[in-house]
Formats: C-alpha cells, sequence, structure tokens
C-alpha cells in the first residue's frame, strides 16, 4: 500500500521517480551511513520503503531494526542522531547510501565513534581505535 | 563444514578468531567497498562465508552473486578488480567494510567509479557524475 502511494506520488507529482527495490531481501535494503566530513564509513543498517521515506521526510537517518522488528529512529534513546545531507542510490537501486552529519561522540552502541571498529590483523579481528563515550552512560548497564 | 573448518583452525592457531555472523541475511554479509586513498564507497556486494576467505586469501575482493548464485571474483571478466587494503568488522559481526586500491576506471557494470551515480534531488534520482569508460567497449552490448 505504501509501496503503491509513493508510485501515485510519482505519477501526480509527475516527476520521473525510480523506485529502490526492496524486494531483494525482504523489505529491506542496505543503508551504508558516511560521515559527511571525513568520508568515514560509520555503520550500515537496513531500511523498509517507510524508514526511507521518513529519513527523506525528518531529515534524520531512520531504520528498521531486524532485531526489534519496528522502525528505529537512529538516536532516538542516546540522542545521537544522523542528520542527512546527502543521499545516493546504486546502479541496481537496491542499496543507498547516506552521507550525514552524526549528532554526538559515536553512532555505534559500543561506544566507538564508528561500529567498524576492529580491524582483522593476522585472521584477527583486532579494537583499532579508543572509545569515543562511555555506553553505559549513555544507554544503561 | 567451511564454517567448521575455520573454527578448527581458529582453535588450532590459538588465536581469538571472532567469527563473522552470516546467518542473517541467509548466509550472506554486505561488504562495503571503499576507495583506501579517496574514501569514496564504490559498491556494496555480498559475501558468504567462502567469499570472505577468498578475499582474505587472495587479497582480492570476491563476493556471492544473489544472481547468479555463484561467487564471483569482481573484474573476472572486465579486469576491474579491487585489489584489499584493509578490512573492518563492525560492532555485530554481520557486516564488513573493505577498503581497496580499484584496479581499472570504474567499478560499476554501467560505467561509473562508483556505484552511487545518482543522487536524491527534489523527489528524483538524478545521475550526478559522468561515465569514466565506456561499459559496452568492456562488457560488450
Amino acid at each position: 500500500m505504501t509501496q503503491l502511494c509513493y508510485t501515485l506520488a510519482g505519477f501526480l507529482f509527475g516527476g520521473q521517480i525510480m523506485q529502490l527495490v526492496f524486494n531483494k531481501l525482504n523489505g529491506l535494503l542496505p543503508a551504508v551511513i558516511q560521515d559527511h566530513q571525513t568520508g568515514r564509513v560509520l555503520m550500515v543498517g537496513f531500511m523498509n520503503d517507510e524508514a526511507f521515506r521518513r529519513t527523506v521526510d525528518t531529515g534524520f537517518a531512520t531504520f528498521y531494526s531486524r532485531s526489534r522488528n519496528k522502525l528505529w529512529l537512529k538516536g532516538e534513546s542516546s540522542g545521537h542522531r544522523l542528520l542527512v545531507k546527502e543521499i545516493s542510490a546504486d546502479c541496481d537501486l537496491d542499496t543507498v547510501l547516506v552521507k550525514v552529519e552524526a549528532q554526538g561522540p559515536g553512532v555505534c552502541h559500543q561506544g566507538y565513534q564508528s561500529c567498524f571498529f576492529r580491524r582483522l590483523e593476522n585472521g584477527e579481528w583486532k579494537v583499532s581505535e579508543e572509545r569515543t563515550y562511555d555506553p553505559a552512560a549513555v544507554y544503561g548497564n
């Protein structure tokens, strides 16, 4: 139904709105979140069409939580929201790249600036940076 | 079986090899490919455990093609291979970030440097850059 509304909106407003492809991953697509200034990849989340639309409409990255099965405004509990600066789609329209200004000291719930804080070194995943905040102080224990 | 071998290898070599989590997406995980120098996100592919292992072992990004249902050495037909420089994993160990040196003029089969060549502008996806090569010359018509 939601998809139908967007399609109709496309017709009504006369735009050539190319539809994102959500059906390859059961209604979801990966969304790569990148710092708009440093270029650092901060996290990858999943969006369904409603999460994508909310991201566009509100200007704050919104995902679909696969573990909680519901929409998830990133930062709703921590306050560490992701202000959208630019959105791109890939050639197959099945992945989006969202450049953001990250509000707060980090996007990772484990206390790091980026979720990608482990680097592969000689076959082992090594933590390659320091925490930027105390997750217990933000999320509780 | 493959997973078992890696687990055994972990024990044998005494390393704390944290296993990537492949079971959230039917044996696959997203792999974000980023230019190691410019920081540009070039594409997102999917890897199963064998594709990941080959990526590590060969030093060239290898994916699992969801459309062809087989391993796919990126650049096997175009020659535009992705030389691995660094691999990171995210907090949940269900996504990897691969920094690469892209060999050739572009990674996108449509002739662009990056697959993310469309930007959202006023509700429409607009091509935001020029092609860097002629895909017909590389892939045929």
